[in-house]
């Protein structure tokens, strides 16, 4: 039998603080028994939520700490702070140390950045971390990344965020070769998408064995779920999500408001409940919770701020399948082999422009 | 009483042709008695049309071109082929001319920007045009650019942007002052956004009489209306809009599927009818439709391809409102006075780095 996957929980993160992670990491627990906790943060607070989980206290350990990043700290404040010695800290760093597989923590998304990538270091071959999540779509569900791990990006990163986002897919879709598209603009022949342009030649010529590269795609095939995974740089990747999520609220208050209208919409509402029940929980955020940090020398998950018990168990869980299934392995995996094609590419560009007889002063 | 508002109509744009330029421009000229045509295309095909609506046969003129620009040709084609002689090219030279105060285009997006561009060149002071539209808000309605006339942006553009959004919205929102925000993505501290912190910089400092600038809104802001307009670079404004969309189709089908789940929903649904169709009056996007081309020497609006006549109807009256209320004066006003303050801000620097005293020659 396989060991448990060690989940480095930070008990202290989130709205709700232990109130949801303890509850949720009870209710994953229950979903994947072969789970076990290190749970870091308050010590008193912590062992009050367990008492209510007697499974939970059985398969946990408890690693006080006695500071927790606020929400709203600035990642620089939130660093000086708490590195070493906060809740945030003390879980990712057990990852490193190799006594956990995953850390997961509902804290402050900049500030559990800044740590992750301090603390555990890019993945070799992978410059720059990113946050990937999934998207519920009308074919089922999608991996968006990057949500705004960094901002701007080369081709080069492009390349990676696809085949980063194609080993989340895998383990997440259970496709072997996840589809994937460049997210673009419309219009064409338009100046400025050099690098996605150049993205797509890349990935075109590579033929990388696990992913199943589409071409452009625009922001409304997001929502369609044209492709598995879709890939942008973090700034429009992160205005593209939190438009979404704008969106959807707009529609589901404009709903709303029209039901309570009138008698008689009142009562077709009452009739129609099962719909709308039906539809609330399409659109639950709580089934898409979790998002991954990805390119880096260790799993980290985030969880949304304002999640509950049932939210931060789909989180860990999200940590849980990332771990039972190599997502690391995967990821430099398919990174060795488009990095090799990388070489290969620019060698083959090395010896056709010394074939145009530049003399050699001049390459400099 | 002012002359009369002469929009150059391509009247064989969009999906539909004169079949929907047509007949809006018919509908708008209900509503607007004081427009007058000039509708360019097929001549015998618009005549065919107008045979129907002789108020508009009335007021308006028509001019024989051969050639239509197809949907999904490349700017550069359309170029080759179009130029001088296409319906979109000779509406647009109209406005050049002087022989009209407004072009409207159903046409291919890229296309009538290629060629608004090259025919009316940008305004003094601004350097590129960008393409607005009104976005529909839980408040009401806000002014979104840049859609995608260009991409990327540098600090001095986002201003630029600030100003022709805020003359738009002052016309459409009949606000004196538009709040505005600059789009950014929410996690403080990462790097690559210096152009937007920048852009904010400028506009603080600035103080412009016709604008009210709010500091940084994030995608989800949109939706809500927490300003009248939203600036953001054209590559993350195209893919917000579409991803929007998209978001809003998704909701509207799982809705409808789900109404139609059971007799019981069918019969709830059949109650709350009156719901559903304010509902699709407010998510109606004929009600917003009209992009308007901002920065040129000239107004040029672009509808929607897929809009029928009254959708089309709504971008002429678009045009027409910009016309009567001097957009290009509006804007001109506004970014002499940003500029002015520029060229202070930058005096001020140099007598500022001269005071630092680097040699005279060190400066070039």
């Amino acid at each position: 039998m396989a060991p448990p996957v060690r989940i480095a929980l930070d008990a202290m993160g989130g709205d709700f603080g232990p109130a949801a992670t303890i509850a949720g990491a009870a209710l994953a627990l229950q979903r994947r028994p072969d789970t076990f906790f290190l749970l870091f943060g308050d010590g008193t607070a912590i062992s009050a939520e367990l008492a209510a989980f007697p499974a939970l206290a059985e398969r946990s350990e408890v690693r006080h700490s006695a500071v927790s990043i606020r929400m709203d700290e600035k990642p620089s404040v939130a660093l000086r702070q708490g590195r070493r010695v906060s809740s945030m800290w003390m879980a990712i760093e057990a990852v490193k140390k190799g006594e956990a597989d995953a850390a997961v923590s509902a804290g402050n998304t900049g500030a559990l950045m800044a740590m992750a990538k301090i603390c555990l270091r890019t993945l070799p071959g992978i410059d720059r971390p990113a946050l990937a999540a999934l998207w519920p779509t009308q074919r089922g569900q999608s991996v968006v990344l990057d949500l705004g791990a960094s901002v701007g990006a080369d081709a080069r990163h492009l390349v990676d965020l696809a085949i980063m986002g194609s080993a989340m897919a895998r383990i997440i879709l259970h496709v072997e070769r996840p589809t994937v598209g460049l997210l673009n603009v419309g219009t064409e022949e338009i100046k400025g998408v050099e690098e996605v342009k150049a993205a797509s030649k890349l990935l075109k010529d590579a033929r990388l064995p696990n992913l199943d590269y589409q071409g452009f795609v625009e922001g409304d095939s997001i929502g369609q779920g044209v492709v598995d995974v879709v890939v942008t740089e973090g700034f429009a990747g992160n205005i593209a999500l939190k438009t979404a999520e704008g969106t959807a609220t707009q529609i589901k208050n404009l709903l709303r408001d029209a039901m309570r209208r009138s008698l008689l919409t009142k009562l077709g509402a009452l009739l129609a409940r099962g719909a709308f029940e039906e539809m609330r929980a399409k659109l639950d955020t709580r089934n898409v919770n979790g998002g991954v940090f990805l390119g880096l020398n260790g799993v980290v998950i985030k969880s949304h701020g304002g999640m509950d018990a049932i939210g931060f168990a789909r989180a860990v869980e999200i940590g849980y399948e990332m771990v039972r299934n190599e997502l690391l392995a995967k990821i430099r995996d398919t990174a060795t082999i488009a990095h090799e094609h990388d070489n290969a590419a620019s060698l083959e560009e090395t010896s056709d422009s010394s074939a145009l007889s530049s003399p050699p002063s001049a390459g400099i």
